[in-house]
């Protein structure tokens, strides 16, 4: 039966700190690490184990992809990353924590960006600190300026459809490490969740969050492993 | 310039027990950990940043990749695990400690299972606790049941003509992470090395050894990184 994993990467360190990452690449904090190695060894226990893994471009996500699998005996798997799965781009709120957000923007228009599912944050300043143009793990890429969630959707899934979704009728139990926006595509996508409703929805790190489908490729109802 | 950058995985649980490994799957020790890292460090330091990776399905070569390219900033980059990169395998002698296997063999025969190019041991027991007959990790493979190192390049030299070889000519800079003897296969045959030489060559852990190729795809001298 083909089987899809979702695991949001564990806590990062501008997580810990509150402030807007996006496509910036921090690292995980200690207890994300912890996080990650835990999904691991509930995937071991629950004898649930990945035979190809998907990841984004981004070492949070990575890192938790390879902590987990280490975890469960399973490093050797296929694994492909791609930037359709990074985090959805915050624009310039990139960098901010919840507090300069709120100063330089107001507490109002925070929420706006947070909570509205088409409404992008104001576009990240070119040649500021976050620009990522340069990097070159985008090379080729059109790396937006800012997104909103229906943004974020619009090329996550394409990606699930062209390169997950093939594998995955194939037969292969299939890992997603990411981000808790590139899941929520992914969530709503196969949850058929409303627009409305998708934004307050809430990835839980380190949860695996799994999906079995039928042979027709329909999905059952998610669930969170841990409890089965 | 096309480059590439072989590594040796750092110290595993039994190269510090002195036992036999092959295709037994064991984890680095903290030391091993430690060269992995220096390694990427070594990459970072002198800019010899890897673009894209292969390495074998064993553990101790996968986590020395992933280490050594999250210390250079590069966990980003395309990742391909390969069996036909895996470490030769020893067969019969799988598991065996130096004293146990001079006790068992003789002196003289396991200097010959050593040293010898063309020799190889004794064929693993079928369904001992070495057998790797029912590992889905070599699910389609046809697992040897032991090799000489002249059997170990012939399955490694076509991977590095169809899959590695292709990917450098198109100009990237390629690491390998992978064992002593699938790498002296390929040190073999890009330094012209006779039968009788290759097998006294010492490939050492976490130090990577260069090669950069002309645009006939003619490698140069091979180097290592830290004689820069």
């Amino acid at each position: 039966m083909p089987t899809l994993i979702l695991v949001r990467h564990g806590q990062s360190q501008w997580n810990l700190e509150n402030r807007f990452t996006g496509w910036w690449d921090v690292g995980l904090t200690e207890k994300g690490v912890g996080e990650a190695r835990a999904a691991g060894e509930l995937l071991a226990k629950t004898g649930l184990l990945p035979t190809v893994a998907f990841t984004s471009l981004q070492t949070r996500a990575i890192k938790t992809l390879h902590l987990a699998l280490e975890a469960c005996g399973r490093l050797w798997i296929p694994e492909t990353k791609d930037w359709r799965l990074n985090e959805r781009h915050y624009g310039g709120l990139t960098g901010l924590n919840k507090a300069e957000t709120a100063q330089k923007h107001g507490d109002e228009q925070v929420k706006i960006w947070r909570r509205s599912f088409d409404v992008p944050p104001p576009v990240l300043d070119a040649g500021g600190p976050y620009d990522l143009s340069t990097d070159p793990r985008y090379a080729g890429v059109a790396i937006p300026a800012t997104e909103s969630l229906k943004l974020t959707i619009e090329r996550v899934l394409p990606y699930w459809e062209s390169a997950i979704l093939p594998v995955l009728a194939s037969g292969e139990t299939v890992i997603v490490s990411a981000h808790g926006n590139s899941l929520r595509a992914l969530v709503k996508h196969l949850s058929n969740i409303s627009d409305a409703d998708i934004t307050g929805l809430e990835i839980p790190t380190g949860e695996p969050i799994v999906y079995e489908f039928d042979d027709q490729m329909r999905p059952g109802e998610r669930h969170y492993l841990k409890d089965r």
